[in-house]
Parts: structure tokens; C-alpha cells; sequence
């Protein structure tokens, strides 16, 4: 059976309608998820070490009855070591040079962000400190979702950044463990592996046990516990966005090998039957040779079902007028991943402003940036490309202002200060100005 | 009657106990707001207008029966270049000079962030982007608590990262408006001003209206049910940081005259009775000092009743051991304002890892960052410094990747990704990567 795929045309009337009709998403809060993460939030904080054994049993049936310590959970360096090596020699080779080149790109973003100072012509000193965060947790999913190449993109940045201590979570669901994923942590700089996951490690980072050091920040993805438990820690602690469906958009002026594009929004669709995978083309006669790669190539894939549930429930294959008109479209999308799949990309790249990556040209698909060109796979997702960007080195830094005035300058300041204060009602902080000034009022 | 402000002695046993204490601070969340805020959100999203001209016309007691139109809440331009023109000249010159600095240091903020691209040997080109957002909201609370001075610093930032759109909203109680916080959007570049507030506000700017078109982000101070709109609309808009009460911490080697610590003191005891105002000192007589500073200072105060229990409820003067216990403490702290008023602060400035903002020096009293220095005033409260920033030029701008893979480069990375990706079990991101082999696979 063909694919059930949403066709649409810019110029049909009631386009915009259609199209936000597509896009629109809105996760859909669960009261009883809601209601099991605040207990588990709140058991955490009193009982420390003890609830999170209990729920990291239970939840995760951990075999032979349990643990009986936390001690239990740790995964020592040795071990993370011991996986990196078991791997077969093209995996870990593999990850090796995705770990590579991950660092190199985010050593770049560090290296803009040095902080600043200058001096004025009395002597004040101005300018802002840029320093690591001390401490961050990283989550990672376990079971069928334990992805390696997750551990890299949100470990590296924090290790670039200088975070002196990156502590990981993994849950593992009936105490198997996922050998990537630990060789992923040995290779990313992770400083400790915890082995236990939902809302109950979220609240141990968060708050701190009696074997867990509270950290300042967590990212990573999790499921709707995970994400629950981040939301209300927040401000505790940071946190990384909460990511929805993952999403692509192909633009593609007609030039590109049609199977290419194909897999290309097969690649998305795979991941969850939410996902979303929009192609937008010019070219009425290229969609049709897509749509039929579509269907060619759809039964040879693993995940075939879940890829059609995609691609008919959100995806879309999309007319255009032209490629400007793309551009535009492409822009009020703001999509997570957007591929411009085209000769000459950059005269069309030079016209977005909305999009967390963009993949330029025919040969940059998507799948490759999600494993190994070196930028971030974590990306803004359901518009949200608009305020935010990819996950970076910039999340694990933050900034101080330095304020160091001359007494020359309190002079001047002062009085500026004092006026406006005053007119704001507020006259200890007028005071506090008049008191450094020489003749003081 | 003398202030019955907390002593604490960094010997003491219970040390570290009573400064938790001291700091700890839990916003009590409101059901009776949150729910009133769910239906003015739902609300105005469903009737755009004219929910906000009901809600504005009974909230803000809006005078002769209310407004019939939006048209009403918009304030022109010509308005605003009046309201600065009809101000006295020190305050007008105060505000231009304030506005001139700020200015100047967010201009050093939006150099530091330019994005970069990278080309390796087999031509692939890896990148950041950088871009401006499209359009904020600036919210400013009317009112008694209507500053100028937070007009400057939310708009101007915004501002200079280049936003196209900058739409203040600004209740008008009883349609009085605030002349010095028109003045302030005059000079701020500030597009657009509506005299509307509250949480039908913030639906306003996050939704949109028939008259307001929505924007990508919100920042701004507001009351509790504007903190409560703006986290609902978090996702659909960015929003900045909600602010918790305001904090100094001093700490002072006992160099400094003991009324301008008193007076720093006040300063930020004076904004509100949840304020925490703290000194940390090694010398026990100065502290002593000090306080009888504060005593001595405290009837000529105007806010005397607000100083008081803001410095009885949550304010501390605390014995160290020496200045490098002070810094470590301050550490912990994470100040949003943290004086540094001794001699060559720097040296101890270079122990400090978190902190808003650092004022160095005796004369640089928290009052002359607030108003005229130049960094920002908005700053991260509640120990959320450890993984924050000062609002700046960033807030208003994010980051795009960019990644344009050469055919040489596919080739390479092609094999590295599909690896990783067969062992992630994602055969669509492997064959996508796999189709742009020459050697297609």
C-alpha cells in the first residue's frame, strides 16, 4: 500500500492554515506522570540514597533481588575502559573519530567565548568573566533508546567547557548494560557512571544523596518521567531544553538523486511515529519521483512501520512557487534539522535565519551531522529555532559582569546614578552613590 | 530599637546549617493565580483583542468606562520623544548618559559573538551562525514598581543584538502613565509600546493578537501572575529567567567606611522585605562597625520599614576566618550581587566562580551598576549564578550549525556514521549516509 503521504501547494488558499495544521504539536501533559514524579522528586530529597535504591530496583528490576548499596550502581573507570576495548575494531574506531571530531568543532565554539574587560579613560574597569559550571549530570536513556552518539554530544561540550566534574546516568533495565554507550562515556571525559535512570536520578543530581554530589546542571534526553522531573527541578538546578518530536525539512531544488531525498526523510521518520519529515520542492515532477522512491524503498527498512506512521500522520511533501518562497517557508518552520539540498546551498542558506543546523548541499545529509561532522545533534526542536540554539559549550559556561570603579569614576556615576535613583524612589541606592562622591552630600 | 539582624561565626558548629537556612527561599506557588492565569491565556488565545481590552479595561481600572479599541493601549512615537523632551534636563541627561553606557557594553558583548566557519582538507565547511531573534516582548511592571531603568536594561540589549521588533507593554493603572519610563523606551529603541499588562499581556505578545503580532521571546520583571504566565508560555516563546528575590553579598576586609557597607546594605534591603542583604568580614570589630552604621543610618531611611525586615528576616553579618573563607563561602552563595570592597580586590576576585556581578573595589557600590555602569541589571538570583548569566546581547540572538560536506568528505564521514549508526540500530540514517558512497553500498 502507498504511502498516505499530506500533499500541499503554496499557492492553494487555504495553505498557511494546512501547514500550521501540520505543524502544530502539543505534548500532552499527564496528570498521573505528574503526580508519580513529585512523590518520587519528594521521596528522593527526604530519604537520599535509600529511595533511589528502592525505585532503581523496582523500576529497573535489577536482578538477584536487588541491590543492596548504591555502591552497586557505580561503573568504574576500569570498566568504562574494559567496554571501549571489547568493541569490535570498526565500532570503536568509529566512535573514536566521531569523539575526535566533535571535540574539534566545539573547541571552536569555546575558543569565541573568552570573556572581556576594558578600561576607561578614569580608570573604571568593565568587562565579564565567562567560567565553567562546576558540575553537570548528564542523562542518557537506557534500553532500546541508549544511544552512543547522545553520550558524545552532550558529554564533549561539557568537557570542553571545563565542567570539572561530568557525572552520567544510564539506567539499566534488568541490569544489562549497553557496552557502547559505557565506551562512549570512556572516550567523552565523563568523570562518573551511576547506573540508574527516571525521575529518581534526575532528583539525586538535582538535590544530592549521601553518595551523589548535588550538580548545577542536567541535560540530556529521557522519557516523559525524565522530562517531567527536569521541568520541576528547574531552577534547582539548570536544565537543557525539553525536546519534542525530532523534525527535518528538505528543500531541494530538483537536482538531487530523488532515492537521496527519500531516505533522507526516512532517516527522521524512523525515530518515533511523531517525528516529523516535510520536503518543500519547486519542482511538481520531482515530488512525484520522490513520492515514488518513497514507496520503493520503504519496504526494505527495518522500521518500516514506524516510518509510515510517520511520514502519513505529520510528514509532507510540499509545492512551492519557487525557492525564495521556500526560504520564507522554511523560516517561519524554524525546523530542528533543515536540509537545502541544492546547487549554489548558499545563496539560499544566506536567507535563513530560523533553523537549529543546516545541512547544505546534496552530499550533507542529515545523518551525518547526527553522528560525526562535529556539530551538536542536540538541536531545537518544534520552532523553537527562533530563540535557541544547539546544544554547545556555551550551555556548561556562563558569564560574570566585573564592575570596578575608579574613584574618579564614582564621580561622574554617581551622580547619574543618584539622579535616576531618586527618581525611581529608590534612596538608599542614591545614597550609597552620594557617599563615594568626594564632596559628599 | 536597634535592627535585629542574624550573626553568624563560620567556627561555629552549626555553620553551615544556619547559612542553608539563611538562604533558603522556596517561591510558594499559588493555585488561586495559576488557575486564574490558565483562563486568561486560554482566553485571550481564543478571542485575541477583545479578551485583552475586557481584562485590561477591569484590571488597570482604566478610567471614563474604559477603552472601546486597542487602539487605545498604543502608544506613538511622537508620545514617547515628548515624554523625553518633557523631562526635567538632569534626570533626561541622566537617563541618555545611563542608556550611552549600557549601550557601549552590550555593543562588547555583540562583538565577542560572531560565529565562525572552519574548512578541512576535503573541503567540507563546518560553522556556527549567528542571528538576531526576529522580535521580543519587553514586559514593564506599572505602577509603583515602574523603572526606567529596567526599560533600559531589557530593551537596549535586544537592541543592539539587532532584533527588528522590540514591543514594550507596560500597564497603566487607572491610566496613568509613567513619563520617565516612556522617556526610557524613547532612547532604548524600543518599537512598539501598549499599555497593557498582566498575564493577558504576556498571552498577547506569546500568541497574538488581530493587533499584536506575536513575538520569538518575553523578558521583563512582573508580578507573580506574570512570573506564572511567562513560564506557561515558555516553549511557545522564549522567556528569560524568573527572578526571585533580590541579593548582595558583601564581603569586605575592613578597609572600607563602614556607612558605605551599611548604605550597600540597604540598598538592596530597601527593593522588597523578601531582599537578603550579607556581609561576610574576618574582622569582628568592624562588624561591629558596621552595624552601628546601620542603626545610625536607618531612621533617615524613607523604606526604614521595609530595610528593617528585609535585614531581620533574611539579612546576615557573618565572622570568617579570612578573606580566601569569604571567597569560598561566596561560592557557595552564588550572589546576584556580590561586593568585593577591599583592598586589591582583584586578587580575590580571581577566586570567585560564581556571581552575577562583581563590583570591585570600595567604590563601586552595587547603586552605580544598577543604574549607569554599563553591564546589565538583570541578573541571576537564588544561587541560579552557578549555571546563569547576566540578561545580555546573547538572550536576544542564537546560533544556527552549519554543515556543508564536500563529496570527498561524504565518503569519509559516510562509512564513520553509518558504523555508528547500524549500532544504534537506525538503518535509514546508515543507508543514508551509505547512498552518497561512490562505492554506493
Amino acid at each position: 500500500m502507498p504511502i498516505q503521504i499530506t500533499k500541499l501547494d503554496s499557492s492553494q488558499a487555504d495553505f498557511q492554515s494546512a501547514l500550521s495544521a501540520l505543524l502544530a504539536f502539543e505534548a500532552s501533559a499527564d496528570d498521573a506522570i505528574e503526580t508519580a514524579v513529585t512523590a518520587i522528586l519528594a521521596d528522593v530529597k527526604a530519604r537520599g540514597d535509600a529511595a533511589v535504591l528502592e525505585y532503581t530496583n523496582r523500576f529497573d528490576r535489577i536482578p538477584y533481588g536487588g541491590a543492596t548499596s548504591m555502591a552497586a550502581f557505580d561503573v568504574s573507570q576500569e570498566e568504562l575502559q574494559a567496554a571501549l576495548a571489547g568493541l569490535p575494531d570498526a565500532q570503536r574506531q568509529a566512535l573514536q573519530t566521531a569523539a575526535d571530531r566533535v571535540r574539534v568543532f566545539h573547541q571552536r565554539q569555546k575558543q569565541e567565548l573568552n570573556g572581556f574587560t576594558y578600561t576607561e579613560a578614569d580608570g573604571t574597569v568593565l568587562g565579564q568573566k565567562v567560567t565553567p559550571l562546576d558540575s553537570v549530570g548528564i542523562y542518557v536513556p537506557g534500553g532500546k533508546a541508549a544511544y552512543p552518539s547522545s553520550v558524545l554530544m552532550n558529554a564533549i561540550p561539557a568537557h570542553v567547557a571545563g565542567v570539572g566534574e561530568i557525572i552520567m546516568v544510564v539506567p539499566t533495565p534488568d541490569g544489562v548494560k549497553n557496552q557502547m554507550v559505557l565506551a562512549a562515556a570512556a572516550i567523552a571525559g565523563v568523570t562518573r557512571v551511576i547506573t540508574i535512570g527516571g525521575a529518581q536520578a534526575v532528583a539525586a543530581l538535582a538535590y544530592g544523596t549521601e553518595t551523589i554530589t548535588a550538580v548545577d546542571k542536567i541535560v540530556g534526553p529521557g522519557n516523559a518521567y525524565v522530562a517531567a522531573a527536569k521541568r520541576r527541578v528547574f531552577g534547582v538546578v539548570g536544565i537543557d531544553m525539553i525536546a519534542g518530536p525530532s523534525e527535518i525539512l528538505v528543500v531541494c531544488d530538483g537536482t538531487t538523486d530523488p532515492d537521496w531525498v527519500a531516505m533522507d526523510l526516512f532517516s527522521q521518520a524512523e525515530h518515533d511515529e511523531l517525528a516529523q519529515a516535510i520536503l518543500l520542492c519547486p519542482d511538481a515532477a520531482y515530488i512525484a519521483r520522490v513520492e515514488a522512491s518513497l514507496n520503493k524503498l520503504l519496504p526494505a527498512m527495518p522500521r518500516a512501520a514506524t516510518i509510515r506512521t510517520s511520514l502519513t500522520d505529520r510528514g509532507a511533501l510540499v509545492k512551492v512557487r519557487d525557492m525564495d518562497e521556500a526560504c520564507a517557508i522554511a523560516n517561519s518552520i524554524a525546523a530542528e534539522h533543515l536540509e537545502i539540498s541544492a546547487e549554489n546551498p548558499q545563496q539560499w542558506a544566506d536567507k535563513i535565519r530560523h533553523a537549529g543546523a543546516m545541512f547544505l548541499g546534496r552530499f550533507s545529509s542529515e545523518s551525518l551531522g547526527d553522528y560525526c561532522c562535529g556539530p551538536n545533534h542536540v538541536l531545537p526542536t518544534s520552532r523553537t529555532a527562533r530563540f535557541s540554539s544547539p546544544l554547545g559549550v556555551y550551555d556548561f559556561q556562563k558569564r560574570s559582569s566585573i564592575i570596578h570603579v575608579s574613584e574618579a569614576g564614582a564621580q561622574t556615576l554617581g551622580k547619574v546614578a543618584a539622579e535616576l535613583a531618586y527618581g525611581e524612589g529608590l534612596q538608599a541606592h542614591a545614597r550609597s552613590a552620594e557617599l563615594r562622591l568626594k564632596s559628599a552630600i
